[in-house]
């Protein structure tokens, strides 16, 4: 297999269910020579969604095709709402009636949606099958690709009913990122950011330095995506199924599902890495007001998220929000709730994020009170 | 915890997930305290149908509550029909209504098709709760109960979607049994006699001698179904998402599923129990004429199945059948098919079985007609 100079491998070691993320331009086109080396003998099912297969989905089928890979593809409607059991219940039929076996392979094409749904998909069909990621989005690239997190949503809430179900290949091809709107590409990049505010200060410092670099492509942009994959994939090797510091990977997401709920999960006013982006400010801001870390740290996160354009307090999201008691009451809804106490993600300053256990509702009450408006 | 004297214990070892099976009379009145050792501070649902509901649900509502565990209560509709995607999403919601987190409990009160939706509900739910096992028939007792495969039914097959999730804590009550119709315990029993025929020849003799005292109850019922639980148990040690020798576990299943199918797994006429029953015996038969085992093994072990009232041939079943053409092609829809070809659990004599890939169709199709009626 040609390997490209500029294509970044960063290996997940997870014993027996380690794999590859590579990481480069073009890899859409290579796609079925790298599934075929590692997986010789495989039939494959493509999920993705409308918008992706127009941009996308030809190349990728030629790919497969050119070194004798059959494949069917199940396309999705884009968006939230197919992360839902019908959609999961018309993929999983439409794979077995293709006859799919165990040891054949569901192809994520797509952004967080897709490879959510294809990989809870992969998990369940005949108890597991293969399953291939490759992203589409630099949300997906940064995040939801790596991990092995799966899953659907329920009236009752994001992400409630899925499985751990890791890739056996992510295939992230950085040139497909020139086709995304700026504004998801922003949203994208809030969750690097969040690689160097958890545990690498150099890395956030870097950021500050290169990240005109990385939006508009090449190797910074490499770069970015290879650090965040290390980052993410050095959390899961250490704690797979999120009984311990897997939970950092969620600082500024307790807030920022919150705001997502009470935005009504409306995409034109605030989507997840917007949301990301704001949580993280906050968590920041509540971490100084708490004085467990530098009011000076805090505006220097907020300071780079503005530079890139990312919104940073509630007051930056369009339209009527409820108050502080509904927010708090989201936040009380969320999964990362143990036995009732409120869990954050807080922080000591950049790059030294930590799980607090017990914090007090009332002060992040008070706290969400100062976001108001009048 | 008081641990009876006649209470046997098989520890299923697979390292984080390692757990325990007891098995003896009296299990659902303990089953709060046992489940309270294990796991404080847990919350419940348990998930049971309307039948065994009304003979045992009380007796461990009580039990629940007596150490203090809250629990709700998802009911479905006794059957194979309750492994669907529809009574899944309803116990989902459900569950998640109910507030339940990923470290409360899922219990499974009843036979294998709760046991297997239960199980499946556990797995998916906050991708992944605690999940016990309280199986009140003989066949989830030895069979559905131990090894942590889960899953429903779709038009495509049974058990074609699903996840492997081990449990905390199995609860074998062997007094349950006691309200069992003898149709059913007789159909269980034909997964006891398989755990002889794969690889413990002197279990299948003790069988031979002593199933009158298994179907009455009392210290040979705790004996064999711990015997079954071990034999069991140790295969999926070795192998616990079937890539090899868990496949010997299907003794029987592949010619058992397709006459399942070919009756339109109609329970009245044929229960899966029988369905295997009828189905080892013709693995021995086909093994005969292969010329891999004596006619001697095959015609010992049709005369036990038959001596305990079980059914050896397609001739046994009452109504019509469809022709070898039909059940060959039942066979190939099975999902234990790799690449086209045909698998099966062959043996060369009692307690000798093993997987032969490649079997030829022809040779199945020729010994399949000998069973045709004119």
């Amino acid at each position: 297999m040609n390997r490209k100079a500029d294509t970044a491998t960063v290996s997940v070691g997870l014993g027996a269910r380690a794999y590859d993320i590579l990481i480069g331009p073009g890899l859409i086109v290579r796609a079925g020579a790298e599934i075929a080396a590692r997986l010789p003998g495989t039939r494959a099912a493509v999920i993705t969604d409308d918008n992706v297969a127009s941009a996308h989905l030809p190349v990728l089928q030629e790919s497969l095709g050119a070194v004798g890979i059959d494949s069917v593809t199940v396309q999705v409607r884009p968006g939230e709402r197919s992360k839902s059991f019908e959609t999961l219940q018309e993929a999983v039929d439409a794979i077995l009636a293709a006859r799919l076996e165990r040891r054949d392979t569901i192809i994520a094409l797509g952004g967080g949606v897709v490879g959510d749904l294809a990989g809870f998909v992969a998990s369940i069909v005949r108890r597991g099958m293969n399953f291939v990621q490759v992203p589409t989005s630099l949300l997906a690239q940064v995040d939801s690709s790596v991990g092995g997190k799966t899953g659907i949503n329920t009236a009752h809430g994001k992400n409630l009913v899925g499985a751990f179900h890791q890739p056996r290949l992510v295939l992230a091809d950085t040139a497909a990122l020139d086709t995304l709107p700026e504004r998801e590409f922003r949203a994208g990049y809030a969750e690097v950011v969040k690689y160097g505010l958890i545990n690498q200060p150099d890395f956030f410092a870097w950021l500050e330095q290169n990240w005109r670099e990385v939006f508009s492509g090449g190797s910074a942009r490499i770069e970015a995506i290879a650090r965040s994959c290390r980052a993410k994939a050095e959390t899961v090797e250490r704690d797979e199924r999120e009984t311990g510091e897997r939970a950092l990977l969620n600082l500024g997401h307790t807030f920022g599902h919150a705001l997502e709920a009470a935005t009504g999960y409306d995409g034109a006013r605030l989507v997840h890495g917007e949301g990301v982006a704001i949580g993280m400010a906050l968590a920041h801001r509540f971490s100084a007001r708490m004085n467990l870390a530098s009011p000076d740290d805090a505006a220097r996160v907020e300071s780079h998220l503005r530079a890139v354009g990312l919104p940073t307090s509630p007051k930056d999201i369009a339209g009527d929000l409820p108050g502080a008691d509904a927010l708090l009451s989201y936040i009380a809804q969320d999964k990362k709730v143990s036995r009732g106490a409120l869990t954050f993600i807080l922080t000591r300053g950049i790059g030294q994020a930590f799980i607090a256990k017990d914090v007090p509702a009332s002060e992040v009450h008070a706290f969400l009170k100062e976001f108001e408006r009048p």
